[in-house]
């Protein structure tokens, strides 16, 4: 487990082996040693992108990837702190920012940077590669968050866009808590129809496929630890009882509608 | 007006020139004559792909299409039953089939044949040409119908879907009442974001800009005259509810979520 750390090559400590933190080892190991530590994947199962390794090593890299779901980052934040050197730079990945850079902000040292980063893609939307991918980024504390936001952009060829937790939250609670929630819905509706279908319908479908198979923790965290996502709920809510409202009302007292 | 006539090129008659009316002139129009009736459109103001002809003279063509709103299709039916010659073939462009194909059955004399279609298409998802795009036919008196279906399959390369007026209608409650409903709940919501979007966002925003500018007639057929819409609706509404209901209750006595 220390050979890695006698390498010379520019290392990322990768902390979570999910369906996420797969899909960055893939993305990073062309251009750096990715060192992954997750206790519940086995040792042989790693695979050829990342080299397993234990907490205090993958913790003690320059770059700290934590890819772990948002329920779960503030345990992680207290596990890896006593292992980070001064000048690290930590990141997380989940998909709100106003939680997660709070707890970083409180659980980790002063010496050490932090971003907090939100891949706008999953795993679905990536298989084709990341070009032209978004990435939300927020610096939370120091600099060198900037530096890792240009390797973003011009190694990765991701759009990177810089924000702020709070305006990155507001937007997403729109963009994600929509998107999942009329996934979540038409996935309870099925089966749904795929022969007579319009290419607005298929468009939704698509849509729907991207999300479907993204983790639970996922959906948890854009409905429920965005602080901004209720609101945006409430309104779809709304919105969509008074135009059921309107068809009924129209229904129930049909004008008749003659030929123009 | 009856220069038209003479012509010995074959001919068919549109009723009605609205949007979707000019849409299969601009297709029709390298293959037929199109004579086209609609006293709500200026002489001058129906282009290079069609004739403009007075009422009798398009419901004399071999083929007569009412490019009409459901809600209008009685009235229109009665209108060119009298001037409909033996052996021709009518047909409809209606986002519902049920009852169009009633209407049409009830109004037009017997010795006329009867196609209820439904190009599952509008200007905006046809703006790149009609190849590969589908339309449902459904053969509701004679057999001329499935020559016209040959026509669409083979010249204008379109996806024939045969079925029955209430099969198609049981399927597009689904597929254009949801897409629909979504769409016009989403355009309430307005401005949505455009910067930090997903690639399942955008793909739900396309579905929204294809149905966004559809005449209002469409969404009405659509969602008030397809006898399984309501049914449909009322299940999305549901569903949508006791998802809701469930992060309420999430949230109200919230698990600690811990790490893995």
């Amino acid at each position: 487990m220390s050979s890695p750390l006698k390498s010379p090559a520019p290392s990322v400590g990768l902390i979570g082996f999910g369906a996420f933190g797969r899909l960055i080892a893939r993305h990073l190991a062309p251009h750096l040693r990715v060192l992954a530590y997750d206790p519940f994947v086995a040792q042989d199962a790693f695979g050829p992108d990342a080299v397993p390794a234990d907490l205090a090593t993958a913790a003690a890299c320059p770059v700290v990837i934590l890819a772990t779901p948002v329920s779960g980052l503030r345990d992680v934040a207290r596990a890896v702190a006593p292992h980070l050197r001064p000048g690290a730079l930590v990141a997380d990945v989940g998909s709100v920012k106003v939680v997660p850079a709070a707890i970083l902000r409180a659980e980790l040292p002063a010496h050490v940077a932090i971003l907090a980063t939100h891949p706008l893609f999953g795993p679905q939307s990536a298989r084709d590669g990341l070009a032209g991918l978004k990435v939300a980024v927020c610096p939370v504390r120091g600099r060198r968050g900037l530096r890792a936001a240009a390797f973003l952009r011009r190694v990765l060829g991701l759009e990177v866009i810089l924000t702020t937790p709070e305006a990155h939250d507001r937007e997403m609670a729109s963009v994600q808590g929509l998107t999942h929630l009329i996934a979540k819905v038409l996935v309870r509706m099925e089966p749904l129809p795929s022969r007579m279908t319009t290419r607005s319908f298929e468009r939704i479908l698509e849509a729907v496929e991207m999300v479907r198979h993204d983790a639970p923790e996922v959906f948890a965290a854009i409905e429920r630890q965005n602080p901004f996502a209720p609101e945006v709920r409430r309104r779809f809510f709304a919105l969509a009882a008074e135009l059921e409202a309107e068809l009924d009302a129209d229904r129930q007292s049909p004008r008749l509608a003659l030929a123009r």
